[in-house]
């Protein structure tokens, strides 16, 4: 892809009248459809086709096999993938790809759920989805028999925002844009259009919306050119997994000081003696001015989680991440409460499972940082309320990323945030971790410890076929061997 | 059964020495275990047999075709079932059935989730299960793969409820009891042994629930007594399901009085002048002294629930059920903060996803009433840790049931609440819908608008083989039929 936000497709002209999704005639008994199919027109959208399939694959990587991604309560993560593709009846051939983040097994349980969506996916045409996508996450969300097993939480939600994922890789392919570039140019009223905001009116209406992506307008030109200059500031996970010997975090924080990381995140939780050594070496690796956080991965209950952390105030960490259940928005309050008066905010949000938590944890002051996750919430729609509360309240926004997938998809959501929403990177910065980027076919591109912002079209979310088809669970390759060695 | 309280199989003698439960030779490298099993021991307990099998089916009931079971979120449930059973290698023959209700589609989800949790059951002794219940539970919700779906919530959750509905039973029937009377009469340190406090201990310690359980130790006889003769008080959900018309509401009305009905709960939120229309009708109906209470499913944000429910409060509603999202904590906490002077108490709790949320309405003073569900929260196990933080403090626990097979579960587990914690009938109730009840081996019992004690060994969730088979989907008689005549 050469040319910067290039459409990768003919422009309207080429294509049959049908498939052109500015030729719908208005009418008057639709007037809000009407209204938002003229805001795409105002912004020359190309959106066209009709969903006409929707196939959804089980995908693992057997990282358990080195200890990465390794922490107190997930110690043997096989990093995988709900992977959802999208086509249309478009005669341009492209394909939109979701997925939502997993650890091995209950991957195919996400899978079973897609399924069970499939149903309010297909034969739509993609202009009323993005045309009513506030009705159509709705829709989604709100089966009335499917809601019982949510509602928008667990297995059901993470296969919404694979689902979701999908559809918004496929919208940005269509448009020529990344999805940050999209929603960077979407009209103030069309983004607050694609926000459910049922539950949340008592925090932010849509009219609070409108308002701060209306100021968010203001210099978002120079904002969008340092992005593309110097990219999104990121913190670095890869070094300190939990299931990593004293060695190996010491060979990797060298190497990563040597790549220019300044911030680096250490796994805890399991062993406050292990923790004391392994935040030792690390505090001592990285020096004084450098930033280190901590990750207890949800161990702790609240008097408990307040007792470790004061050991380990010592080592200076900017946060502690997880430090119990992600429900317990009161318990987060309470810890806060005791740890900030130590030096050391609370962050959390990648076990959060939809924006009344967020609400929650924002009005009841529990969080310094707000960890959004790309996966986990109904895709885009649902992160765009969450970073527009977050503003509301003034809290950063530090994304969780690493997995498969995940730092990929996030980049968009935190540069566009950057650019039409917060206007600020005081304490704000995107987890990132080494790994499993090369089965993506535009995987991001870090420079100087930053996110540079994606120009290929779409989500990032497209896997190369290769590796879908030799990781599919269990008739891929890679899991033919493991599977027949396991069993010798 | 004729005998109250006899054991299904013959006594311990009867079999093989390698079946006996209570032979375990102690050692001393496991010492809390020893402890547990010579508690077993000590209650006389029959626990036997490897669990050799578990099988699981998708049984649906087109209840959608009548309105049944319609709400202001829910318009076409059909009551489903997530149906386990277990078996054991033990020559008894006994199985242990579990369910978790659902509302017809997703079913299949929770079935597939059923079977990724069933290694961790499969090829277990019983009495290792309830030996160290509080390690197994723990086993099935935290999982280091499966976790990242829930963890303990959604899919997963109602998985992991109906596998251990399944052991509960299995052990009541083993031991000859109803699952209420197993736990009645089980010693306070093993009960205490059943719980997880992970994410509770700030509200609740062990220490906490073995005082109010040995407590609830003192007079309990006659409240067992009391129970036997005069079952707990119920309310009817059965008459004002939001799909009826105001003639089937005012015949099922009659009907319900005249079977000596005097607490009835009417379904509310779609549309306010009809809530109007039906409250006045049903107020009419039943007098001004009978207790009337509303239930809005979720349909509400915050500042809605308040100014609506500000509209029927003339109709004086004992409570308001579900106002808004079940997630929303500060959100109940704000409504009841609102309506508790206009006299209408809070009620939530059937979507209420584990004991952390529960923790945390109870702490931030948001209901008045406090609704367990059987097949929402993990089992038994997670329930125990309910009740006693509901009578901590001091909230009435008045359970949600209908569906299919909730009446059955519940019933259990607040005749146990009665005679072994809360001690008190006081603002308390169970809720009762008349339907589906035939599809049961060991149907609730209802008289005097009360549920009578169950008498029958397990927890009254064995289901008829042949409605079972009749309602399996998609390939039982009934659906078939349906679904032919869908398609012509």
């Amino acid at each position: 892809m050469s040319a910067l936000f290039a459409p990768t497709v003919p422009r309207l002209a080429a294509l049959p009248p049908s498939r052109r999704a500015l030729e719908i005639p208005t009418s008057p008994d639709r007037p809000v459809l009407t209204a938002r199919v003229a805001r795409l027109r105002g912004a020359g959208s190309m959106v066209r086709g009709r969903i006409s399939r929707l196939s959804v694959r089980d995908v693992r990587f057997p990282t358990s096999l080195g200890g990465h991604g390794s922490d107190a309560m997930h110690t043997d993560p096989d990093y995988s993938a709900a992977y959802v593709v999208i086509e249309t009846d478009a005669e341009d051939g492209i394909k939109g790809c979701g997925i939502t983040f997993t650890l091995g097994k209950g991957t195919e349980v996400v899978v079973c759920a897609v399924n069970a969506l499939a149903h309010h996916v297909l034969n739509k045409d993609l202009k009323d989805i993005v045309g009513d996508f506030r009705g159509f996450y709705r829709q989604l969300t709100s089966d009335g028999q499917l809601r019982w097993i949510g509602p928008e939480k667990g297995v059901v939600h993470l296969a919404t925002a694979a689902v979701l994922n999908a559809v918004w890789d496929l919208w940005a392919k269509q448009e020529g844009k990344p999805v940050w570039k999209l929603l960077v140019d979407m009209d103030p009223r069309m983004l607050v259009s694609c926000i459910d905001f049922r539950y949340i009116t008592d925090v932010l209406t849509e009219e609070d919306a409108l308002e701060i992506l209306q100021k968010g307008q203001v210099a978002k030109k120079e904002r969008e050119k340092q992005m593309l200059a110097q990219g999104y500031p990121a913190y670095t996970t890869s070094c300190a997994w939990l299931g990593y010997s004293d060695d190996t975090l010491k060979q990797l924080c060298a190497q990563a000081l040597k790549d220019g990381w300044t911030r680096f995140k250490v796994k805890v939780g399991a062993d406050l003696q292990d923790d004391v050594r392994r935040c030792q070496i690390i505090r001592d690796m990285i020096g004084p001015e450098k930033t280190l956080m901590m990750d207890a991965n949800q161990r702790w209950d609240v008097p408990e989680a307040v007792e470790w952390m004061s050991k380990l105030a010592k080592f200076k960490p900017l946060w502690i991440e997880e430090p119990t259940s992600p429900d317990d928005i009161l318990g987060h309050a309470a810890i806060s409460k005791a740890l900030v008066p130590l030096g050391i905010g609370i962050a959390t949000g990648e076990q959060c499972h939809n924006r009344v938590i967020f609400k929650q944890l924002l009005q009841a002051k529990a969080l310094q940082f707000l960890q959004i996750d790309s996966c986990r919430l109904g895709s885009v729609n649902e992160n765009l309320s969450v970073l527009l509360m977050a503003k509301k309240f003034e809290i950063p926004v530090c994304p969780h990323a690493g997995g498969v997938g995940l730092c990929e998809l996030v980049q968009h959501l935190i540069i566009f945030d950057y650019i039409s929403v917060s206007a600020s990177l005081k304490n704000r910065m995107c987890e990132y971790v080494d790994h499993l980027h090369e089965h993506f076919k535009y995987p991001v591109m870090i420079q100087r410890a930053s996110y540079m912002p994606p120009k290929d079209p779409g989500y990032s979310t497209e896997m190369k076929e290769e590796s879908v088809k030799k990781h599919q669970y269990p008739d891929g390759e890679v899991w033919k061997k493991l599977l027949a060695a396991q069993e010798n």
